[in-house]
């Protein structure tokens, strides 16, 4: 094979990968979306098929003669396709340890532990879906053997969402972050609390899809290329490349914060994902980057922007032309009663504040299953336990416990983290943000574009070229400081509460 | 390759060709249905891929030796294993006869054929249809010079939809029809016109979708297993199996009838393919067998039992509860409503009595332009000759024109004779089920399962077990006869109107 073959060859392969990822995250979105319901048993006969073609396509002897050659020859390739190189040949090396039959059933068990998970949670049942999850940590483990077996477990987990993410690396954040917001929610807690009347009322599905579009428009998205669906939980996926992107959210109709919030949210992941060069779109390096910094923009615009009142006073002029339930309430009510910190059950409906703290239950849990601390029979207890202990509530149920995320039923085990860092991140773009952009008077007056450009310029262009710290330092010139999101919340939170 | 690996290698290759069929099938529906608009261009990205996958797929060196060892050893196979591997090699023998690029760019080109009329119908614009079109027919008379050059072109794309269907078989069969339908239709406008205002008020989409679930619940759909969506053209597909399959209607806030129709004649289609039996599923058997039998159930649906005296007594209360507008009319007013028979412009929305006229139209012109005797741009001005000549009526607009069907930028071209095929089985189908179901009394109380039981024994569970001629002989012990066709149309048609 000649170098100039192997190039065609290495771009080839990506576009199959990048149809078969469209086929795979669509059967995924049609499942949640529109699909009957009897039919998962049908998807997962597709998808096990698909991964089998991937597994094939992955680590085969032509895949691997074309990558090894080009890595022989990565001074002659472009920026572009070393990285290519680089990140297939870590994806090959990675699969080929795992047996094929192994990695078939891997994907079989991922359909089949989410639509038991969804039955589970309806019907408040663990023990339907506790042996299912035993399969999905046991899986968990032993992948990680196979993978590196010269890591803990759990540390190669961390490392598949963010790349470089250790337990040591957590432990640090974790306890820098919990040193700083365990006080600052005390003293919180110590005042009268924000009342947030204005949420409630009565606000139909149809009236919150309005305001849904009128959201996406605001923040910049592009409505040719970015769909809106309702799912029982908001998520975003591209599809096939970043040129189609989907965000879902969920109605409830006596409070339009809970979807505005979730379509703000997920619309940060569709900025990002639709913010890769139109050259990276079919290659590995289109969209995203690592979970960690796909959560810093969601949850930049969900919180730092969302939730600030240069925002709600943007927003509350619409959202009243939207929401007749509004009448008599004003903007700076909604921007008191959107941060209202209270500690609660349920991790996606927690304030900027509270939020790590649910991160930090699911972190916990997870190292010590991985460590063998930990049996996942016994996680409903444990879970409990740790709300009490970290947020002092008492959970009711498994539903509105241990049973309330779809990430350990999709096999998205070490995935939490990434949204506590995210969140922090954010604090430190908006900072550095500020030196160039006036980001207030942006929002104020509903103009998106210059808080997008600077961050398509910094982070969203690059979508995979870089690794996750490089787009970060690339971003602020500066290495991570999680403190500076704990001095946001100290000054944002004294402001709100009179602290 | 011993026997009983090449047997399983024929499982494991009708598992992958499922995979891939649910894949695009899904990809179409997704494209008609949530997709944004600005998306097509990626879909055509993975339809390119998966088309190559396909085409590889079924004419690799494997397949070959495969079904070639299978075929040398037919008799020892079981009768599944022996049907499935005719109909592989058939596909085989035409598809290897395509050249590869020319396949993928085929199926490219369907894509944006699709989404270029999607834009022309919108605007009314045939001259951006035009050059697409002429790809399309140009495409169709090269495969159709490549896999049967033996045959007239158009006779090899009839035999694609029916197997066994030639020109001559229509021109006999159209023949027959014009010379009872054209003097009965004669006679009932010389009559004075039914009136149809019971159909004619403000029915809210949400109101009609609920109308539709009831619809597919009353004809025995299985709703774990059969999805509603609405698309801007009714149509049906089946994903990966006859598991999951998916019906569309569109709804016309003026007139319920017309959704009404589309749920029952796709409904129609869905019993069929969800009928087939369960060990067909992921097998090349699975699902209808021709296009032709497929019609034969939607439009039996549709109009033998939708548009009988006996539904419209069952489905009228059923209809009021759902509409109010419905107040002060009966059962009787919807039965002559929606039989009122009037030479129209759109053949969906066209009676019984005049919907095979529209068909013939299109028959005769697909056949003029295989023939060499029509070109592509004179098919407006020629469409509006045959719609004077044929129904009496002046096309205003090519929107309403030769724009009005998606069969041609879809690739479908021959489909349309299926239609007034199907429309003659049925009334043979009808009059062979009288000879043991009351089919009165059962539609009239709402009891679908003894009509369903009749179809799903003599058809359904077959799937493509059985060619479509064994498929109609098994169902009724006789021959093809279109005269019982034209005897149900007299005998309807006479007590309606008092001939």
């Amino acid at each position: 094979m000649t170098l100039s073959e192997a190039r065609e060859k290495l771009a080839e392969l990506q576009r199959k990968n990048a149809a078969f990822g469209h086929a795979m995250s669509l059967l995924y979105y049609d499942g949640v979306t529109g699909a009957p319901k009897g039919t998962a048993e049908n998807r997962a006969q597709t998808m096990s098929v698909f991964s089998r073609e991937l597994y094939q396509l992955g680590t085969g002897k032509e895949t691997v003669e074309v990558l090894e050659l080009l890595d022989a020859h990565r001074d002659e390739l472009s920026r572009h396709e070393a990285r290519q190189v680089q990140l297939m040949l870590k994806d090959l090396r990675q699969m080929e340890k795992i047996p094929e039959e192994e990695y078939v059933a891997f994907q079989r068990l991922m359909v089949e532990a989410d639509d038991v998970w969804h039955t589970a949670r309806e019907t408040n049942d663990w023990k339907l879906f506790e042996p299912v999850l035993e399969k999905v940590f046991d899986f968990h483990k032993r992948i990680a053997r196979w993978c590196a077996p010269e890591k803990k477990p759990y540390d190669y987990w961390l490392d598949r969402y963010e790349e470089g993410l250790t337990m040591e690396t957590c432990e640090t954040f974790f306890s820098t972050l919990r040193g700083h917001i365990v006080p600052l929610l005390g003293r919180v807690l110590d005042r009268p609390q924000l009342d947030d009347s204005v949420l409630k009322g009565s606000f139909p599905a149809r009236e919150q899809e309005r305001f849904s579009y009128e959201l996406m428009k605001l923040i910049g998205l592009d409505l040719d290329h970015v769909g809106l669906a309702t799912t029982e939980h908001p998520f975003t996926t591209s599809l096939g490349s970043h040129l189609d992107e989907r965000i879902t959210t969920h109605y409830h109709e006596d409070d339009f914060s809970n979807s505005m919030y979730s379509v703000i949210h997920e619309g940060g992941h569709a900025l990002y994902d639709t913010g890769s060069a139109r050259e990276l779109a079919y290659t590995v390096l289109d969209c995203g980057v690592s979970m960690g910094i796909h959560e810093s923009q969601s949850r930049f615009y969900e919180n730092i922007i969302g939730r600030s009142r240069a925002f709600c006073e943007y927003i509350f002029p619409v959202a009243q032309r939207c929401f007749p339930s509004l009448e008599g309430h004003d903007a700076e009510e909604l921007y008191r009663a959107v941060n209202r910190a209270q500690p609660g059950l349920i991790r996606i409906e927690a304030d900027e504040l509270t939020y790590a703290l649910h991160i930090m239950v699911r972190y916990e849990l997870e190292k010590r299953i991985f460590a063998g601390e930990l049996e996942v029979r016994d996680l409903p207890a444990e879970w409990n336990r740790l709300y009490r202990e970290y947020l002092g509530v008492d959970v009711p149920d498994d539903r509105r416990g241990v049973l309330q995320d779809s990430h350990w039923a999709g096999g998205n085990i070490g995935y939490f983290p990434s949204y506590a860092l995210g969140s922090a991140y954010g604090a430190q773009y908006l900072r550095k943000m500020k030196e160039t952009v006036d980001v207030d008077a942006c929002v104020r007056a509903g103009n998106f574009a210059p808080i997008n450009e600077w961050l398509r310029e910094r982070i969203w262009q690059y979508g995979c070229l870089l690794k996750p710290n490089e787009v970060f330092r690339n971003a602020v010139g500066e290495e991570f400081d999680p403190t500076v999101f704990t001095t946001y919340l100290e000054e944002k939170y004294t402001e709100l509460y009179g602290l």
